[in-house]
């Protein structure tokens, strides 16, 4: 049901990932998937297409979009979703921001690092003092430690920025560890944005557990939730913000229309068909990237044998320590060496050395021929 | 060329104009045309989700899309832009908005107003002063008063929001016009941001002059254009800020990603198509468009002969005062009394009683139709 892309074909279908790179370079690197995006995808959008669906789609919460990523949250999450409550935003990362202009109290960000590297101006975009909490490189678990994140709040910070399931640490983050960051909120009064992109993205036998599904979180957090990642179709520019409070809600839908009416109608009409129809080929993506995770860890044990990496729970973008190999910046080392594109550590954690995130969502011969050229570029 | 949409393709193409009214009333509201839209671009949309071009857009300036551009603001304006100067963003008002948080220097932000409704908002959510040039509505003639102008900059504005094609004014601004606004705004070392999405819809003779084709302007101004509403593809989701001068130019395109990386990959698709392809399509255009003019104006006059009107010289969205019937709120009224949904004109200029906009992009008939729907409601 996942078909490869052949390289041809990604350069058509991949224009960031595979044509900004020279044709000779392996891409790895930006979070996009080697493989034919959903049949009933393509189907929805060429419908729309033929009937000259290209105007502005209709500004109004929920709608057939909610009732869809409502439907999508209860069978894959057993999350109850109010579907008037789904609010569509152009993507990810606009949600954030727009959760932070009009929905976070003043005061400085909260950004766990390494933090998806794009997210780590945003902060400063809105207005805002960013403070990290920072996961050591040596330590054995990627987590939010509770206790700095205390001393973070009653030191002034009011927002988290809660990427869950996290790109890059590729956490899994378990209702238990959830449960006690809603405590160290609450009790300081705080705010959370979860930034669930990749919820659906998850390995083995992980479970996605929504923030909001976290009894005693409506008051204080707002989701950002979207298909783009899991379905392949980032560049349609659809994402979706879902509270589970009346006020929050109300502030969404009546911030000014110039602040939030930028989601494309394809986008919309893709998610749809994603949260509605994708289910099958959802599971079978989770098999296939199941599959190259394990490839992917063998691999590179036999490999390169010094290099570290937690274990991989969700998205398919391996955080790889390569330290041990002594090379500060492996990613520029890959790319010239190898021909291979991976994503520098120190974009994802400011001054880190030693590390590459590793996009593995990719046929198994590719995925074979990206640890051959990691360990030709840094062993 | 331009195909009239039967109600039920209306409906289906045109989800926000069509379907966020009741299936009676006649909507002749947002800034949507109920034609069909130009072949090319539904072809290219068809290649492109075939090719399962879903992913993340190529994230440099230039390329094709900024190819295609230059080649139509030099066939369509003869006018010479650096095609690498051509910078894609998700939509105007989006641009807008960037140009005033990266390329404007602070400052309270001047509006000439009426204006188009959602961007007096923008002012507040960019963190500035609002400042209003009002065009009294017993003018003569809607422009920018130079004297006032003067004293705005005078009195600490830094930003003019140029409106050219003006929306809801109407006005084509004439190259005297804007070399006016050009030296008040270089005696105050001021900034334009010329919103130009109307420049294709020029109707009968007028001539659209791009505010970069004046000459001294580059230092002090960015363009806001798009393909989205000459060629109704406003929900692809891309637009285009130009830019004469490489410091301006550089601040763009190195302004961080999570400013500015919404834009989608289809609307870049549609864009291209309709700058490389869409020429003959958009004269017919032109041509359609002006005959409704001629139309909704002698019908106006025949129908309720007290509503006056400036000369509408470009875009589809006639500005009528219909203060001589007395009707504080006439957009109400139409939609109560006779089904039309018109835009209320103190949506445009707030407190402003007895306007409305209509849109008469559509066919010959339902013009025809507003028109009576109008005289029914107010007259
Ligand atoms: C955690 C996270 N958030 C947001 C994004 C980007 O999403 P969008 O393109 O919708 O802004 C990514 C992209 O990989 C991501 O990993
Ligand atoms: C002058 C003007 N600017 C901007 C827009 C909206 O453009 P966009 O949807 O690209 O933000 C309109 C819509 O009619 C408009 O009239």
């Amino acid at each position: 049901m996942i078909r490869d892309l052949s390289d041809d074909e990604a350069r058509e279908a991949l224009v960031c990932k595979w044509g900004l790179v020279a044709p000779d370079v392996l891409p790895a690197w930006v979070a996009e998937m080697d493989y034919a995006i959903a049949p009933p995808i393509t189907e929805a959008l060429h419908r729309a297409v033929a009937a000259g669906r290209t105007g502005y789609p209709q500004f109004a919460a929920g709608g057939a979009l909610g009732a869809a990523y409502a439907g999508f949250a209860a069978r894959q999450f057993g999350h109850e979703v109010d579907p008037e409550r789904v609010v569509a935003t152009v993507d990810v990362t606009a949600g954030v921001r727009l959760a932070l202009d009009v929905l976070a109290p003043p005061g400085p960000l909260l950004m766990p690092v390494p933090a998806y590297s794009p997210q780590l101006a945003i902060a400063e975009i809105c207005g805002r003092e960013r403070r990290d909490l920072v996961v050591e490189p040596d330590a054995a678990h990627a987590g939010i430690d509770l206790a700095a994140l205390d001393r973070a709040f009653a030191d002034g910070a009011r927002v988290l920025l809660l990427t869950q399931p996290h790109n890059p640490w590729g956490r899994v983050f378990s209702r238990a560890e959830l449960e006690g960051i809603r405590d160290v909120v609450r009790r300081h009064d705080a705010f959370v944005i979860s930034d669930e992109i990749h919820a659906p993205i998850t390995l083995g036998d992980a479970v996605h557990v929504p923030y909001l599904a976290v009894t005693g979180t409506a008051e204080h957090a707002v989701a950002v939730v979207a298909a783009s990642k899991a379905f392949n179709i980032a560049g349609l520019k659809c994402a979706q913000m879902v509270t589970a409070d009346e006020r929050l809600h109300q502030r969404l839908v009546t911030a000014p229309m110039a602040r939030n009416d930028s989601w494309s109608v394809l986008g919309v009409e893709a998610s749809i068909a994603a949260y509605a129809e994708g289910d099958a080929w959802l599971a079978a993506l989770r098999t296939t990237l199941t599959a190259r995770r394990e490839q992917f860890v063998a691999g590179l044990a036999a490999t390169l044998p010094l290099a570290r990496m937690r274990p991989l729970e969700a998205t398919y973008l391996a955080w790889v320590d390569l330290r041990a190999y002594g090379h500060d910046d492996p990613a520029a080392r890959a790319l010239d060496l190898a021909r291979l594109q991976v994503s520098a550590g120190h974009d994802y954690h400011p001054g880190l050395a030693g590390h590459v995130r590793v996009n593995i969502a990719t046929s198994e011969a590719r995925v074979e021929e990206i640890v051959r050229r990691l360990g030709v570029a840094v062993g």
